[in-house]
Parts: structure tokens; sequence; C-alpha cells
């Protein structure tokens, strides 16, 4: 029985990135993977979504350019050559984390990996059976779909995010439920080549997890205005197709819309199932794998990272917590630590967070002082035609530490990363509004919301 | 005769900013200006150039975009279009800054300013004088484009940036002498409308601001690839308009180009003379005003900020000085530094830089570790087809301070604010390593650079 320092069951952006810090650190590892390498982010969530916005966003930059004095004729996409450039990126991806793991000697088997026992985890390979020893175990086996069985999905007219990446055509008009990240890309995506989006959600406002609800209602007026109807305070309580392929869908508010298509983007099932978690003794809670801070489950060498465990499900917190977990096994002193988890929404233009929001800092009881500015007073904004969105920082009122901060508008997703910097060393408004921020630039929205926060914005009409 | 608390000759970058904070703080601010509020940056300089450049972005875009799905067909541009919309911006902008004045009633008045004693301006506009007395008198008179007399300047062949800004057709072909911010970024512009450029800089590299050759290197390599001529370590020695219009240049290298144009960007004049300087006793070397880090000249009264003081010529150290001397004069204990002086480049891909690079570094005697990442490893470059360039960090060796950074590469411009905060708070590279960075996004790239700078990079294979 071949013997490891490590195996890890999925090679998705928790296990993969475990991988590498571990061999790195000495370790001996393994990763079973059943399906492709790279798991959902890379094959069928972060990556392939973000290849189809870009063709998207130059579309509509195509769509838009005779005010910025650029003229073209018979404005057309491909949806193939699309199709075909997302998959080659996620080609060259994979192609990359192969080379990662073979330069590092880290072994990939492909098949099921299911734990017979603390330190057995048997791999089933198209009926071939394998076992292997591992002195540590750890589970990284993600999340897929949720798939409530009522919405009978039929993969082709009632589908998830995994079949609305490959499309073949865009819908003439299609029915979104759920407006968090993907909800919202899908919505931008199919709205940019034509078609006609309706963004159905149960929560009160749109995007329920960014809890702010200003910045939430100037997303839903933008996503508006690109002809994107946002209904939310409201269920869809029954789907159903009709002889001609038309999707009927009837509203907790009495109404029915029908569709060409209906993408169910409401959640994600945990995979914790069928991996012998139950046999070995693994706590598990509503289907989340239960951990500590060094990742660790209930049975000391057995420990599972990403979003098995729960918690928001972003690549970006599962490489944390593969990170976090291949020092814990190599030794060093690491803690996971989830202050700090920035995260973003690819629309047009884009969203990003971190930290508290005004709202959930006023629950928590902490008393904050806020500054917020639009991106319509930003030089470089409106050379760039992008002057819609505002960033919005929060801070303690009296250590005037910055402790969140959000922003809708250009290269949310770049701009946040100062904020969740500035979030994580505990820095204060004066420290960002007093560091030179390049002018014209983008970043110096962020600046001058540091200064409005503290009363001192420069490029602010006084009242 | 008006009395006022501060007055302050020139109304841009420096200037303007300086009233504001000026009047924020409590005092009653002239501000005199004898051209277009706003100053060389906002008419003349950094915004103007964004906004072509965005058209000129844009339009590659649209000649590059079959291979991201998006066809059109008779592809054009109308720079008749482009100029006003980039006009538009300038007025909207102006209009801005006015009314930024007039809500914190900072009295403008149109005329040229001169010093005539330690207390008193004398205002000349078009012919009418009037004189006024000012507690604080600061000058922030700016620069223009150096015009060597030997380039015999016509305003029509052999231009400055000035009217390049202005252009009303793209030249068959050009040639740039001076290889700084403007000259790099109008060689993009005119070469992505089509105009074959030749980039000619005396120094042995391009951007010699940017001291590291390795990155000067892949900049160039960018350019040619864009089809632009760059020729380093050459002078151009003689201009010459022959009777057709053509302008011939002949180079130290003993070759001869002719061209549509010359566009002349080797450097700026710092606009010191005529103002009275010399009357009053204001120190001056090399046409520069000397200051102390309170921005006072060597009349306690009489304060310089912005390009007239030298130094690096950008509008966000003039801002940043116009804020210093504001809270200097209000007595608050301010002080200018020099250490986190951000800047960027706005080609494309856009380059930017702070603090010191590793030759700077070296021949400080500091001993430094740094650690390079390229863009062709961050998915989300990949998804923007953007995929050249790299982010490299400095980092002092013994403590792991970062102490600079230079980036080529996508959103350069933003990305570097993050770099700034971490070198303005002496943050190390495990600050930034250890900090999470949304997936996918270009920050990224900082996160691996810091990384590897550790020897802890992720998506970096092992030799």
């Amino acid at each position: 029985m071949e013997k490891y320092d490590i195996a890890i069951i999925g090679s998705g952006s928790a296990g993969y990135v475990a991988a590498i810090r571990g061999a790195d650190l000495g370790k001996k590892v393994l990763i079973i993977e059943k399906g492709e390498l790279g798991g959902t982010c890379l094959n069928r969530g972060c990556i392939p979504t973000k290849a189809l916005l870009h063709s998207a966003e130059i579309y509509s930059h195509f769509n838009n350019s005779e005010e910025i004095g650029i003229k073209a004729e018979n404005i057309s996409y491909d949806l193939n050559v699309i199709q075909k450039r997302k998959n080659d990126i996620i080609n060259k991806l994979v192609t990359g984390i192969d080379l990662l793991l073979k330069s590092r000697k880290i072994v990939l088997k492909k098949g099921c990996g299911k734990i017979v026992d603390e330190h057995t985890i048997e791999i089933n390979h198209e009926g071939n059976i394998e076992r292997i020893n591992a002195e540590n175990i750890i589970i990284a086996t993600g999340s897929e779909p949720l798939m409530p069985p009522c919405f009978k999905f039929d993969g082709k007219n009632i589908i998830t995010s995994k079949e609305a990446l490959e499309v073949k055509e865009i819908p003439k008009d299609i029915l979104i439920i759920g407006s968090g990240a993907i909800g919202v890309e899908f919505a931008i995506f199919f709205s940019s080549f034509g078609a006609k989006v309706t963004l159905v959600e149960m929560m009160p406002q749109i995007i329920p997890a960014l809890r702010d609800k200003k910045m939430a209602k100037l997303i839903q007026r933008i996503l508006n205005k690109k002809g994107i109807d946002v209904i939310t305070g409201t269920k869809v309580e029954n789907i159903e197709i009709k002889e001609d392929g038309r999707v009927f869908s009837t509203l907790s508010n009495g109404k029915t819309i029908q569709n060409e298509k209906v993408l169910v983007s409401i959640g994600r099932k945990l995979n914790s199932e069928g991996i012998g978690l139950e046999d070995v003794g693994v706590k598990v809670e509503n289907g989340r794998i239960i951990v500590n801070e060094e990742m660790r489950t209930n049975i000391p060498n057995i420990f599972a990272v990403g979003d098995v465990i729960g918690g928001l499900l972003l690549a970006h917190k599962a490489q944390r917590e593969g990170i976090v977990v291949a020092e814990v096994i190599s030794g060093l002193n690491t803690k996971m630590d989830y202050r700090v988890v920035p995260s973003a929404i690819f629309s047009s233009p884009e969203i990003s967070a971190v930290g508290l929001t005004e709202e959930e800092a006023k629950e928590k009881g902490i008393e904050i002082i806020t500054g917020e500015i639009p991106f319509a007073s930003n030089g470089k904004a409106l050379t760039m035609n992008e002057t819609e969105g505002l960033v919005k920082v929060v801070a303690k009122k009296d250590t005037k530490e910055i402790i969140g901060a959000q922003i809708v508008g250009p290269d949310a997703s770049v701009l946040i990363a100062e904020l969740a910097l500035s979030v994580e060393k505990n820095l204060t408004l004066m420290d960002v509004a007093n560091t030179i921020h390049t002018h014209p630039t983008l970043p110096e929205v962020i600046m001058e919301a540091a200064k409005a926060a503290l009363g001192e914005a420069i490029h602010k009409a006084k009242r």
C-alpha cells in the first residue's frame, strides 16, 4: 500500500493549494480527483464565467462606442468562438496546475476517494479499487449547485450554472432565480447579448449577502437601466415546461411569467456524502463538516477545507484554508481567520466588499463613521465613461480603524484589495487618506472616501 | 485693498487643493489664475490624455476582438467626436472644481499674479491692475512643455504635448522625442489609431525614471510588438521641415528619419519667472523655487507647491503638497514626505511604480529580496486577454518590509495603490502575502509576488 504524508480528496481551490503548500513544506502529497483537476472554480465557476463576461463586456463596448468616437457596422458575436475561448482558458489553467503539481512531485490519482479508516483511503477509478495509507487526510470535496427536486431540472430549459456555462445560443428570455453572485453575473452575461432577463430574489433585497440597503438599491437601479427586471421579496413557487418548450414560472406575488429558460442559482449543496465520513465518525452538521481554526475535524489527523466546511463558498477563502491546513500539518503555528474575506461580483460595473457593512457594524453595537464618494467625481472614471457607483468605507468612530468597505463601480474587484489590506492590518482612515494615490486613477476614490469619513474630502462640495 | 488669509497664484492641482483645504480649515482664500481653472493636469495633461487613450484602447479592442468571439465591419474612428468628448470631460471637471471653490466661498480672480512685496500681489487682468493683501502667499504656477529653441517649434509639424492633444487628424508617421510618461502615452495613442510611431530616447533605456532594466526591456518589447520603433541611447541633433512639410530629423547615430510630425516631450520648464520672485527675494535655483518640508520658501509667509518647486512633476505629488501647505498655514503639524509617491503611465498595458527599484535599493546599500510574478499566471488576466507584464516587489532582506514595487500589466495604475499603502505603512511581505485576496482578480498577482519573495509562491513551478 502506497504511503503518503498527506492525502487530499478533491483538487479544487482548497485541495490543490493545500497540496502545493504541503509539498513545499516537505511533505509527500497525494491528490485524489474524481473529475477535472482544478474543481468547480476553474472548470465550472469563477474562471469560465469571467471568460464569458469578458466577451460580454467588450460586446457592450461595441454597442456603446459612438459617444467615444468609435463606429462599427454589423456588430455580431459568435457563441462558438466565445465558448471555445472559455474552454481554452480552462485547459490552459488546468495544464498550469498540473505542471505546478508535477514540478513538486505531487501524485495525482483519478477516482473517487472514500475514507475507510483514519489512515486509509479507498480510491475507486472506474471500478479499479486501490487503497492508500495517509498520515493526514484532507477532505476538499467542494460543493455543487443546489437543485431542489420540485424544480424538475431538465438541463435544457431548467438549468443550473453548470449548463448556463455551456449555452450554445443566447435565449430570447430567461428567468434567473436567486440574485447572489452567480445570478447577477449570468444576468449581466445574458442581458449583454440581448436576452430579456428577469431576476427573482426571495429576500427583500438584491444580493442578500451584501447587507447595505443603499448599495443594494444602487445595484438594482443599475441592473434596471440595463433592461434587467429585478423582482425582490418574491419566491418562485412552481415551474412548468409547456409543450412548446416555454417555461412557465408561478411567483409568490401571484404572477406567472414565461421564458425560454430558467436558471436556478439559489445556493449550493456541500459534497460531504459518500466519502465515508459516517464510517470513520467525522462530525457533520447540515451537510457541513465541522472543523476548528486549524481546519481539523473531530478526528485529529483528518482535516477539511473549502466549500465542504460551509461558510462563504469562495475560492480564495478555500485557498487560504488550503494554506492553513498544509502549514498546520507541517507543524507551523497557523490559524484560519475569517475576519477579512473580501468578495466580488463581476457585473458591470463590478461589486465588491470586505469586512462589515454599516448595518452589520450597527447590529454589533460598534459606533462607526462612514465615508462615501461617487465615481462620478473621479477624473479617471469620467475618462473611462464609467461613472456609476460609489465607494463606502466604514470605520470605528473612536479609533478610526477601517472595519469594512463596499464598492460598486469600475474595477471594484481590484480596488477592494487596498481596503482588504487596510482591514487586515487595522489601518485607520488617516492611513489611507494620507497615503499619496496616483492621479488620475480609480483608487483616488478610496482615498477621498476615507477623507470624507474624516470630514476632509477635497472633491466634495461643502453644504 | 482686499485682504485674504491665503492668496494662491495658480489654480492647478497644487493650487486648487491648497485653496479647498485652506478654506475647510477656516481661512479666507483667493486664487489667481491667468488661464483655465484646473491648470495643466486638467486642461492639458493627465485628464485629456486619459480621455484620448480610452478611445484608443476601445478602438484597439475592436480591432482585436475576433478571438474573443466579437465581430464588426467597417470599424472607424471620428477624431472630432473623440476630441469633443475629451473637451466635454475637461469642461465637466473644470465646472466641478468651480463648484467646489464656490461652495467654500473661495474667491477666484482671473489675471496674472505678481508678488510686489511679502504681503501684496498685483493682479493684471487684461491691463486692469488690482492689488490685494495676503497674510500668506502660495506660489503654484506649475510648469509648461520645455521647448528648446533649436527645435524650431511651429505648433503644426513640430509640436509639444499641448498641440498633440488637439490633433485634428492622425499623422501617417510621427517621431516622438523623449520616452517619459508623455512620450510613451502619445506613442500608444497615435499607434493605436494607425500612425507609424518612432520613439527616440537619449538615455540608454526607455522611461529613464523607471530604474529597473528588466522592466524597461519588457516595456520596450511590448511597444515593439505594437509596431512602435524604440531607439534608445540616441539624441535628435537637428530637425528640419522640408518644403513638402515633411520633417527630417537627424539622429546622433548618423541616421536621418522623416515624419509627418515630430512631438517633443523631453521635459518641462518650471514657471518661476515673471511673478516677482526676484523683487521680493524668494530663493530660486535652476528655475526651481526652494522650499522646506512645510513648503515654505526663505520668506516665512511665502510658500510654493507643485511643479514650480521641481521634483517629480506629478499632479498627486502637487495635490499632497497643496494639502500640506494649507495645513501648515492653518497651524497643523503636517510635513511633506516624498518617500511614497506612486506613479503611473497609461500605456497598454499600464505601467506603475512606487518606492525603490531593485537597482535603486542596491545603490543605497540596502540588502533586499525581490519577488516577481507574471500576469500570465493569473486567471483573471487570462480571461481579460491581457497576460503581458509582471509585478515585482522589493523588500528589505532582514525585516521583510516592502520598500518598492513596479508593475507592467493590466490595471497597473489601480494595482499600485495597495503597494503604495504597504510602503507608506512599512508593511511586510507577510502582511500582503497573508491577506486574503479575492479570486479571480488581478491583485492576486501582488499577493503571489509577495509570496514569491518569501519563497512561498503557490502558482509558480518549483525548479
